[in-house]
């Protein structure tokens, strides 16, 4: 199956995603009493939280992309891994909400902070498990061949993108706003061009 | 007429709905009183309705990618079921959304838990009707050649995909849970890889 | 300037659009003390108005493939009259909103349905527009020669299509109901395939 | 890299918010005692920040795809720039409904108006050094070989875009109705196609 489509669906899914972070952003009622400035400073939770989130869906879309550009074809079983993927992408504009929602509330806010960690966790354990499928058991749908080393150096540097989250998640125990930091901290820190400018997009993940 | 902006149409109408199920997803109010935790856990008809239908969805596009790859061409009778079988798909957050907020009603949850599984077998059917017009009145648009035989054979199969949606809703007189539970194990079992991983992507509904 | 992603970016926009139809359909608030069946009856005029704005959106991405299938190029004036036309697709998700809204409504059910066809009068004169300045300005950009016998024959048909939709909103000071089915008789009568079945598809709105 | 996922992908995010723009148009409540016509009336400010943006975000997409044409590679560094200009782009929905929101208020309207035409000096701002990258850091990456001379006289021109947007800022402390009158006179300015008709594309904001 060619895998043309396929780049194109999930071009449109993140592309949604991403772009349906904004309805988040909620506009003040007029004439509330408070001024609009204030009303705008106390919603910084909704803004901060979709920055993080812009950040980590494109970061996520740019590793997609350089994972499918090693593919030649695709078969059912990486489609399903394409569609987990996809779901758990699709999903971050509401963990996204609730956590915007509820970081300054004095009840739930730790819970909140820990789904939306959670929920990019799931994410990069999905990029995780759909990428060692192809480097091991699809490795005769690659186009370039990769000695058994380099496959396993890249699926460790990919999983061990995943402590980050993994940490933010425990974290929210203590503190949601810790847990917003270090998620935007990892996103600052993946979208950052490297400082030679030209490392390979695939890169930063993985 | 060219196919590939038929595939990019349908592409982007079909990624819009899944990636709409979303919407369906409310973020409870906070300071309501109860705790988070309680108000997420009885929330949990959507993010089981929002699992099928991503699911089911999924399974469509696939199934979508395999019936199109076969043809060369596309005239306007193709062109008007596809856009058929689009609506059927496009309403789908819209009998989910119905159906999450039912499950747990005590009056209307049959007639919810029937109109969703309804819209399903409603897009089964539609696939149907559309799959039956390019095997049979267009064959002449088909890459390779299929044999009557084959032909009756990928038909036979798809119109048995309809059974499981048309039990589904018969049961919805009866319990809601079960009709959900019955759309669930349709999707699961499409969309599980076959053991070997190298079945064709369009083997599923068919 | 290469023709692709204009054909990408009108996609995009008209399949958000049409997707974007289902948002005016609302989920009744379960426990309202009226049964479901009740409630979702008293909300036809949503889904007729969902029906006929679907059908319509599909039939003018249709000839909008037609009509782009004819180019080999597009420059600045062309981007501009697609831009306009696709404004006019995007608005429809409001005006269809409205008059599902208004339809049943004692105040306001005319002006709603007149806003209503007038918005796909808008939006078949944009066409218009737009295929009558490739016909007659942009002659040069077109892959095949066409006589100004058949130029003028193209367009006289299109002009035509703008008569019904005119009609519609003419009458809607009488009756919105009329309104609405007139919009529907147009978008079934384009929509379904010539008993042929081999129509060019650019055929229909021309 | 390939560019054309970069293309598709920003193609869906430019697509869904120029899409997007429609929900900030609200349907009166039918019933309300005043009459529909006086209600939609009322909401001028929606109708006119929506053409606006609508435009705005068109010309933007129509640059996008010029200064895209010139490359023949995309490196990580070109994919963080894109993704910052994307975030300045599906922001606008948030931004048109708060001046639209606040316009005719006696209150935060300044604010307001100021946050949105800042927003789309933003947008302007990551655009020029998007441009400026490109044609200074990646000249290597061009398909086609410009002078430093050409090279400059471009970015000149494209920093002069910015420079309606900024003072349409400023005037916000004055009057928001002149901000939204200077941000639709910019965006009705470039749309206009140049009399000749055979203007480059590019040719607008830059």
């Amino acid at each position: 199956m060619n895998k043309a489509r396929v780049e194109a669906f999930s071009d449109g899914v993140i592309a949604i995603a991403i772009t349906l972070l904004v309805l988040d952003l909620h506009v003040p009622e007029p004439g509330s009493g408070t001024s609009l400035a204030h009303e705008l400073a106390k919603q910084w939770p909704s803004y901060a939280a979709y920055v993080v989130s812009f950040l980590t869906i494109g970061i996520i879309w740019i590793n997609h992309t350089a994972m499918l550009r090693r593919l030649n074809r695709v078969d059912h079983s990486i489609l399903f891994l394409n569609l987990m993927l996809l779901m758990t992408i699709a999903v971050l504009p509401f963990t996204t909400a609730l956590m915007a929602a509820y970081l300054k509330a004095t009840d739930g806010e730790n819970l909140a902070a820990a789904i939306y960690s959670g929920s990019l966790l799931l994410m990069s354990l999905a990029f995780f498990v759909m990428h060692r499928h192809l480097l091991l058991a699809r490795v005769h749908f690659l186009h370039e061949h990769l000695t058994p080393e380099v496959r396993s150096a890249v699926l460790r540097r990919n999983a061990r993108g995943l402590l980050p989250y993994a940490f933010a998640t425990a974290v929210a125990a203590l503190s949601p706003y810790l847990t917003l930091a270090i998620c935007g901290a990892v996103a600052v820190f993946y979208a950052l061009p490297a400082t030679t400018g030209d490392t390979p997009p695939e890169a930063p993940i993985e």
